[in-house]
């Protein structure tokens, strides 16, 4: 035989795999989201990890937007002559995929229709700290017909702290703001901005408050009033450009927040320059009572789980109500951990039905990288085995074997040592992999291999110890 | 605004997507799956989406087999100038990641490394009846350096015996075949067919044994034995290819195969056809006897899991010694729902090591899409809340919340009304979602939605009633 040539692999960059020991508290972490997203009746759809390139550009994909640069088509690597297929990307999102889905068995779905969906997404930006290529999304939503309550707007953080605050290993503390697009939007509207241009313009620089410069922003926001305005000088603008700043920088807890945006609004007569435009008014106001009920709903979250920041808008301009970012405490600059909001129409582009929604979507894999950087994954064996059955000899290999099924039938995950060899040999096997206990069958004993304990025991009645 | 032009959206062909009640099956096959796969104490490890090209092609691929056909490669959507990025495609088994990913985490892997892993993969083959373009695969190997007992070629039947029998709803009787590749190769090199090209073109066609007609299948072998032998005219090769597909068609329970084969090897001199030469009669009594071995060790599996049949080779040339297939009893033309087999040598391409493995993988897909079409998976509702609470009306929200949240802190799952409309509405909801009991907070009474039975409750303590 001639020597092979050997490509020695390396890993993809933005792809990560885990080690079988990261990886088990990787599984921990989908069982503990799935088993709360489920505790609050969310149930489970997958979709493809493809939808027609046509479904993409449906929902007003131009071909040049950012998320356009991002998507990845599927090419078959040998494409046969005369195949005539659909363009398939993979989805850089489960938002456009609730979409399409819940248009195409709209009929034989249950409204108000609450689902999770925890899958991989991908997206071919530029690989960095905590921004992969490949990556796991894990999101609720609840969609409804024609209307949707505003208490699902607050089912939705209280489902995101409960999950987030109980992952095994979570070292840093975070924390869930809120707000209500309609109210700056509805505030500049009220100021007489009205130009969907300018709004986008200002609530995109709003957006990004904390890492801009407050000089920068103002000096940004000067040139916006004036055109929006038709205002000459800068002068004249600024009071307008700090009023919009000190509604954006408004944070409060959910006790305070209703009574910190009414004294706001009293304080400045500047909803009278709209005159009698009782629609704007009214956009202001929806978004200060929206919010501030959602707010009321959340008081029973512990102190800091959850606070009002006028500052978040979102960029993607499909929400329309309530606003959700997450961030680390001690360190903002990671960027949203779990973000979300309300959208009035989910699914227009697919069906001709009024379906207004409120949704979240956990970053899982930003999260779980963090995390795992962080040290503070629980660390468990690379086996999931609860107990290792020896083998003493081979001719006591069939009592290995019906030791290790009468340890399963009752329930325990169970390993088995392959040859007869000396049993220190054996006994180490079952360290490296982590495995806890260690089962003697000629003796009909168990050892525990942190307490070193060793007692005689029965398979089919022995459960290891939970601590 | 202007109306909307709507893009209704369809299945995409060969991608399959389940409604919630169907996902709630499918789920609940795998947490099977990996719970069974964990008894035996294989631990999970998930690889990327994708592989380089280059990876891929190292193992052989010519650019021109049939899998490369198959494979589907990433492109940009919008490809930025200057980007100069490996190629990566979708991968199409789970045997080339595992390769892969034992290659290069080789230092810090433990042998026998015993992985488990459940993940999609992807072939743009023409979708048909039970194939998919995206499907699941849940594959467990086995890999160790240099040596690896043949005990582990008998664990792989039995956990896939275990997992499948007990799958919730499976409603169709199966049976694993098992062969090993060592004896029908090595009877046709003790007649003389050494050519490893003559060797392939015989195995391939017994591997079809069961599609072709027997006719048919002695013409096509009476021509390479001829050819192989140099032999002049059919009658001369006619007993010899009779042998082979005598062999070939051997069937056996674990009990009966070692006498069989034993028997048949000494009814026919043929053997003595290669003379002096050991290492042909060796290939041969080694395939016997591990088959032998491996069948024995199985024999306290119910009758007919498994049965020995030498007619499976598998298509695969990296198998070398047991192989695997499993077949509907009622309806083999399905063809194989769990394959695999033995391979020497898994990483040779990636790592300077000998690396010999033994492996099965469950057609996950296949088989659900049979038992789903069948209609005999487990029917439970589409939510996965054990229990509803309703609202009685709005001043009741408070009691409401907090009964569902002690019943959520109690271990169940628990959807909440989101309005205080008429009871029986709630009711009628909770009945489309198919939720089990409906929790009435101002009586402190549940109801057993299949009984009707309703009685007082504390939501702290209640658990539902398993059936």
């Amino acid at each position: 035989m001639s020597k092979k040539r050997i490509y020695k692999p390396k890993p993809i960059s933005g792809f990560p795999e885990w080690l079988p020991e990261e990886r088990r508290a990787e599984q921990a972490w989908f069982d503990h989201i799935r088993s709360t997203f489920e505790s609050y009746g969310f149930c489970s759809i997958e979709t493809p990890s493809v939808e027609e390139l046509d479904t993409i550009n449906a929902k007003g994909g131009d071909g040049e937007s950012d998320a356009d640069k991002e998507i990845y088509v599927l090419e078959r690597l040998h494409k046969q002559e005369g195949d005539k297929e659909a363009r398939l990307a993979l989805h850089f999102d489960q938002t456009v995929p609730l979409a399409r889905y819940t248009a195409q068995h709209f009929n034989e779905l249950v409204f108000p229709f609450k689902r999770y969906q925890i899958q991989r997404v991908w997206r071919g930006e530029r690989p960095q700290a905590g921004r992969f290529r490949e990556f796991y999304q894990c999101d609720i939503d609840v969609i409804n017909v024609d209307k949707l309550p505003l208490h699902f707007d607050a089912e939705m953080p209280a489902v995101i702290w409960e999950t987030l605050s109980s992952l095994p290993g979570m070292s840093e503390k975070f924390q869930i703001r809120i707000s209500n697009r309609k109210i700056l939007i509805g505030f500049l509207e009220s100021l007489g901005i009205n130009n969907q241009h300018d709004i986008i313009h200002i609530t995109r620089n709003v957006d990004k408050i904390e890492k801009q410069g407050q000089k920068e922003l103002e000096v940004t926001l000067i040139a916006v009033v004036k055109s929006a305005l038709n205002i000459d000088n800068a002068e004249e603008a600024l009071p307008i450009v700090k009023l919009i700043l000190e509604l954006a920088q408004t944070k409060a807890s959910p006790s305070e927040i209703s009574g910190l945006l009414r004294d706001f609004i009293t304080r400045n007569d500047v909803i009278a320059r709209s005159g009698s435009d009782a629609a704007i008014h009214s956009t202001l106001q929806e978004g200060i009572e929206e919010l501030s009920f959602v707010m009321d709903q959340l008081s029973h979250l512990p102190e800091g789980a959850v606070v009002a920041d006028l500052a978040i808008v979102r960029g993607l301009d499909y929400y329309t109500g309530t606003v959700y970012e997450t961030m680390f405490v001690d360190d903002p600059s990671y960027g949203s951990i779990c973000s979300g909001g309300r959208y009035d129409d989910l699914a227009g582009h697919y069906i001709n039905k009024h379906l207004p929604g409120v949704g979240i979507s956990i970053g899982f894999s930003r999260l779980f990288e963090r995390i795992r950087k962080n040290g503070t994954l629980p660390v468990k064996g690379i086996s999931p085995a609860d107990v290792m059955v020896v083998l003493p000899s081979e001719e006591q290999r069939p009592l290995m074997m019906e030791t290790a099924q009468s340890l399963r039938a009752n329930g325990n995950k169970v390993e088995t040592f392959h040859s007869p060899t000396k049993i220190d040999k054996q006994i180490k096997y079952a360290l490296k992999k982590g495995i806890p206990y260690v089962w003697f069958p000629d003796l009909g004993e168990v050892k525990n291999m942190e307490t070193r304990e060793q007692v005689s025991a029965t398979p089919k009645e022995w459960k290891p110890n939970e601590n």
